[in-house]
């Protein structure tokens, strides 16, 4: 069974709002397995409705349109249907009743145009709304299904759950399929995808989600045991490159580390400026192994609260393997932490050099009983994409580190 | 002139993410007077692409298309154009040498898979993407204009002002409106509507846009005289609620503040764990002014590193207005900065009391020769939600009394 989503409104094609009715159908569709091929927003005309709709009848079985069932002339979401399919629109009484009723319970008559609610399409089923006064239409029509919602979300979404879920669960058309999301961190998608051949060859494409550092993979199969199958490959191919699956961020992943081995850990931050902070104090409950951090922005700073000593600045620079080195002890021994990370680097635009351009970032991880870590990266993008990278490779170093104390 | 939108990547179908791109392009359409007769969405189907674009080509003179440009095999939309205008793919030897350039500049190899991303249709112009490796491009075919720009936001964006909007102005369908765009912190969005009554009463409707903490107010106006008119109407009801304008962000505005006014600052998070320092140092050129951060997650960081008497600690409770006070000096005088700007709360979803339930933040502003400015917060929303808007409030303080040292 396909599917399509039409949004109806004018004021859905401004720059200020978006169709996010769509989400809630779009998940509602793929927990039944029901494939959606487009989704589309058109405003209040109804020769366009009409044109989409006999379109997308061409290509889905089933269309869920929203929007444009209210009372005022600009609401012509029934006309468009009734023109699409060539049925009559009719008033039906008992409609007109129930509105008046709801109207009456507030104490107010209804309006005339209110009237234009009651209209159904000849052969429709009408679908009650209890919390408002539109009610929607299911209509099936030459093989295809079109159920008319009201945009309004929270009477969309009750009329989901009671008309549209039972509809799709009376037809199953698929047994739902297994899925599972894997995350992976600091690898660009260019090379996940080199990485992932022998997977396609063998499984098909696998939906790949890129954002700056970190990539979600979507598997699929039909079965759990498919799905293993298809995750077995995937994580051979990408091996210590996956951090987490679903929903976990790396922070989640980090900090649930450092909590199971029982460490500590404070960061120095220069051009992050607090924001690998940031990030693992968004997970609750980080206070069992964060203790905090010095955001080292001046090098007076790094001098006097992390003891970075003034000859070391001068000779090698703020942003060189030497300093970040000192910061991560300096932040660790004064904080009084386990572990201590820290990065400095140029984030640009300006401040860049021959020796060290814009993306030059400088990461260190200090451990009590371990050999430092290190890495000089070169980071693409401007400013705040240096910034975001360089939190995530720092973090991700993190990670690499609680991997071998775990063996 | 018509537009029409087209989103393509199979990941905006699912019930994740939507289309955001199409925001910054129907703003764009919208202030050159271009009616936007439609918004899609489809997967990485080539025959499906194909047969939408067909479709969109006979409704609308411009197309834009974002998304599928990406070096992978599932990115299909030059493919699809091809097949929608009959048109030739070919690889383009400069954009093979222009993408091996930018690898190289990080030091790497090209994949080979990037080649795909110098696949030119015939008759197309190249259009250049500074921010990324997949150039755009602009074709006219049979009285019908498409521009396929990358998914990447930033990308886009950099496309858009520097192709997509010379190009509507040499056509300029029709004068565009005067725009403009002011910025309100830390007012619910109720507030700002009640505020405006008498602009509504006068002028007609706003667009208002509300994210947490931030509102957008976009004012429009027949000339420029027209949209003076709104503005100093609005500003007049909304006083120094109105930080800034445009894309202009509260930690920009209170930045130039700080400079202006030859000022430093620092600041002692607890609760927000970085994230104001995060903020500021967003901003380039924020070494100016700003000097560093304590992020004093653990009572005893707050003692040894900005100065806490452990036993006000204890007293008064870590989220009091006198730990804060003292965090706020602290960090100034420890720092050497002009200026100490310190948050403490409960951000929740754990931790909260009866006194002190999840949402309370106290935040103070030290400020070496004036008195202390003081909040205490009840903020909404869960933790993720209270600590963004604690950073607002806290650099809203500061915004306020930049405004006041300017009399």
């Amino acid at each position: 069974m396909k599917a399509a989503i039409l949004a109806i409104g004018s004021e859905l094609l401004g720059p200020d709002r978006l169709d996010t009715n769509s989400l809630e159908l779009t998940e509602t569709l793929e927990r039944h397995g029901v494939e959606l091929v487009s989704k589309q927003v058109v405003g209040d005309d109804v020769e366009r409705i009409e044109r989409v709709l006999r379109q997308l009848a061409a290509d889905a079985d089933l269309i869920l349109v929203t929007g444009g069932l209210g009372p005022t002339a600009d609401d012509v979401t029934r006309e468009g249907v009734a023109r699409a399919t060539g049925r009559e629109l009719s008033e039906d009484p008992a409609i007109v009743e129930e509105i008046r009723r709801k109207f009456a319970a507030f104490g107010r008559e209804m309006p005339e145009v209110n009237r234009r609610q009651a209209a159904v399409l000849a052969g429709a089923e009408v679908l009650e709304n209890p919390r408002g006064t539109a009610p929607g239409l299911l209509l099936e029509h030459e093989g295809t299904t079109f159920f008319l919602f009201p945009g309004v979300p929270t009477e969309l979404q009750g009329m989901v759950a009671h008309r549209l879920e039972p509809w799709l669960a009376a037809r199953r058309p698929r047994p739902p399929r297994a899925r599972r999301i894997l995350r992976v961190a600091c690898l660009p998608e260019s090379r996940v995808e080199e990485l992932l051949e022998p997977v396609y060859a063998r499984f098909g494409a696998l939906g790949i989600l890129a954002s700056p550092g970190d990539i979600r993979i979507r598997l699929e199969g039909a079965s759990a045991a498919e799905l293993e199958a298809v995750e077995t490959a995937t994580r051979e191919c990408l091996g210590s490159a996956v951090y987490g699956t679903g929903a976990q961020s790396l922070e989640e992943v980090v900090g649930d580390g450092l909590r199971r081995r029982g460490l500590t850990i404070a960061t120095a931050e220069s051009c992050t400026g607090g924001w690998i902070a940031q990030r693992l104090t968004a997970v609750a409950g980080s206070s069992d192994y964060f203790v905090g951090s010095v955001v080292a922005y001046s090098d007076r700073v790094k001098r006097e609260h992390l003891g970075v000593p003034r000859e070391i600045l001068e000779r090698c620079g703020a942003v060189s393997p030497e300093v970040v080195a000192l910061m991560a002890s300096g932040v660790a021994q004064r904080l009084g932490s386990d572990w201590g990370l820290a990065v400095s680097g140029v984030a640009g635009p300006g401040g860049g050099t021959e020796a060290k351009p814009v993306g030059t970032v400088d990461v260190a991880l200090f451990r009590a009983r371990e050999e430092p870590s290190r890495a000089r990266l070169r980071l693409p993008g401007g400013r705040a994409t240096v910034r975001l990278l360089a939190t995530q490779w720092a973090l991700d170093m993190v990670r690499h580190a609680l991997r071998e104390e775990a063996g």
